[in-house]
């Protein structure tokens, strides 16, 4: 696709949330315009800080704005740790995942990727680029589940994952479709199927039935438990993986670890039949602690918008994007920088 | 306490089970025996072998019989990956599990700890000396759920996690206490409570109401997916542990990667009500990949008898093998040695 204005919705949220958007924001703005196009911005106002205010989380009438935008650029929401007035998860259910379940972002697309001297926590990372296609709108994070006798010593609380082979079908055939377009060409299940036995067979059944589609394309499967082990110790041997819901949300903050933090994991929250805008946002959370302080890395947010560029098809900015940041990346020092001087450096070398 | 015996079920298993066990068996013998105890042995075979051989998994008599035992030592369970005769997980189900329900293992004691020398993946490990106190009887993995139209394009598959103030308090009380006389006397519970809100705010409130009788521990919460980039960050500021049976399994698999890997971590499926028995394990499965050739570590299943030996009251005998273990694994050059090897080692330095 390409037209001449992406017509973009701005989430930038709370804490770093601004800071690393605006950042995105600059560098997005810059690549696009390279290539004749503008960027219309939408700001809206959501997250903790808005709810304090004004006790909304995410009112119809701004999700029924927001699915005229062509994607959304999401910063990060949450409350700090302490704060005691914002009931514990409404902004992440009722804002964040009520719009990853309403826009139907079925494919939760987590890149993950060593860049040269970046430091891992892992003694010989070796070379470390997969990707997570992890499902977004079912599993555990269905929030179906409930209370009986709440606060007393006969309390039952339970939780139910919900799994549809039209959920996990899509999003399936979408990893191995990724696989068929990599160069190693293989897609990793995880699950826990020797437990989860009802969620587990439907993965894996699905899997094998996707797989005879791409004859191409090699596969395997890893327990989550395992799975975690080999992300540590050969992180070499993932290509993509896929995922549910819950196990996908685990791997991916290792993941994020393992290839030299949470400041530079990227992803997106993908609508693959574009019945809805996608939206795309850095793994990491909203970090009151390091708040208005320039200290947060922008690189996360920038990478996200990496994807939202290739998702929307302008490729070509996006790939010049992508080179600006493993240049600055690989030639990072140690030397802290504000994170207006990190999107500076990465729109300049655009 | 003590007595002159210890009536002991040995279970060893399939693959490396029973090589692993032979060493355990060994060390523990020499180690009881030099106090005046004699180690009596009942052998019961189970597995995935047994099941070939006779379609048991585990019969309600060798159940009732176990229940007779002071204690269980196991080794591993499970068929080669490739081997499609065996029903996926229904040995790990309808034997491991079903053991770990049946005799009320509330308590699955993980310890982790990086020994001198060792090699953990980690770059910069720090000093790491935790427990994983997971709890073992409910959660996700009780076995409740469903298929509606399986193998459908309509199949609709459910987990439902069962967490009772029952269960969930035992475990959190039985952590504080374990933290209470640690050094650090700090509690972390890891759950996702943002978003498995009902089972998770049973946790939160739990500990909560826990902490209040032990106001010498501290105590702090993590969403599961941030424990797992501490894990590999930061795994020194980790005590006490306290977590559900699906997170729990998880961290503790990631721990002993990090701790140098899973051929040293021990565990302990305990009752503290002491109304049956607790079984003692290797956290690695039956690698049937290198069964039979002497290649396998039995400090694990070394290690997890002496979780068995202080959970029956011979401390004296269970700080003789640690410090064994310790001694050995810290002197390790890398050096290959077979499992017996190993074993005998540690039994001559006692
Ligand atoms: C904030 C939270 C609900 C969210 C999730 O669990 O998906 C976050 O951890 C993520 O990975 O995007
Ligand atoms: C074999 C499997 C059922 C088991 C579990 O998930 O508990 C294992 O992974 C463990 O950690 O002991």
């Amino acid at each position: 696709m390409s037209a001449s204005s992406i017509n973009l919705a701005v989430i930038p949220g709370d804490g770093i949330g601004p800071e690393v958007i605006a950042e995105a924001v600059k560098v997005l703005e810059k690549a696009v315009a390279a290539e004749g196009v503008a960027l219309e911005q939408t700001h809206y106002k959501l997250g903790a800080q808005h709810w304090l205010e004004t006790g909304e989380t995410l009112p119809d009438e701004v999700l029924e704005d927001l699915r005229t935008r062509d994607a959304i650029l999401f910063g990060a929401v949450g409350a700090a740790p302490g704060d005691t007035r914002i009931p514990s998860g409404i902004i992440e259910r009722e804002m964040l995942l009520k719009l990853r379940f309403s826009l139907d972002h079925y494919v939760n697309l987590r890149p993950s990727r060593l860049y040269g001297t970046v430091g891992s926590p892992l003694a010989n990372p070796g070379v470390i680029d997969f990707i997570v296609v992890r499902e977004g709108t079912e599993g555990p994070y269905v929030g179906n589940g409930g209370t009986l006798r709440g606060g007393t010593p006969h309390e039952v609380a339970t939780e139910v994952s919900l799994n549809t082979a039209h959920g996990v079908e899509r999003v399936v055939r979408d990893a191995f479709r990724r696989a068929s377009e990599r160069p190693r060409k293989h897609v990793t299940l995880v699950h826990k199927h020797n437990v989860l036995v009802f969620a587990g067979h439907l993965w894996k059944r699905t899997v094998e039935a996707v797989a005879s589609e791409f004859p191409e394309v090699t596969h395997d499967y890893l327990h989550i438990d395992a799975a975690t082990i080999f992300m540590v110790t050969d992180p070499s041997r993932f290509d993509v993986i896929v995922t549910d819901n819950l196990f996908g949300d685990i791997l991916t903050d290792l993941a994020a670890a393992v290839t030299g933090g949470i400041g530079l994991a990227a992803s997106g929250n993908i609508n693959m039949d574009r019945t809805a805008p996608s939206m795309f946002e850095p793994v990491h959370g909203s970090a009151p602690d390091i708040a208005g302080q320039q200290k947060a890395d922008p690189t996360a947010a920038i990478l996200s918008a990496v994807l939202l560029l290739d998702h929307l098809g302008y490729t070509t900015a996006a790939r010049k994007i992508e080179a600006a940041v493993v240049a600055d990346v690989e030639s990072r020092t140690g030397e802290p920088r504000t994170t207006a001087a990190i999107g500076d450096a990465i729109a300049a070398a655009l």
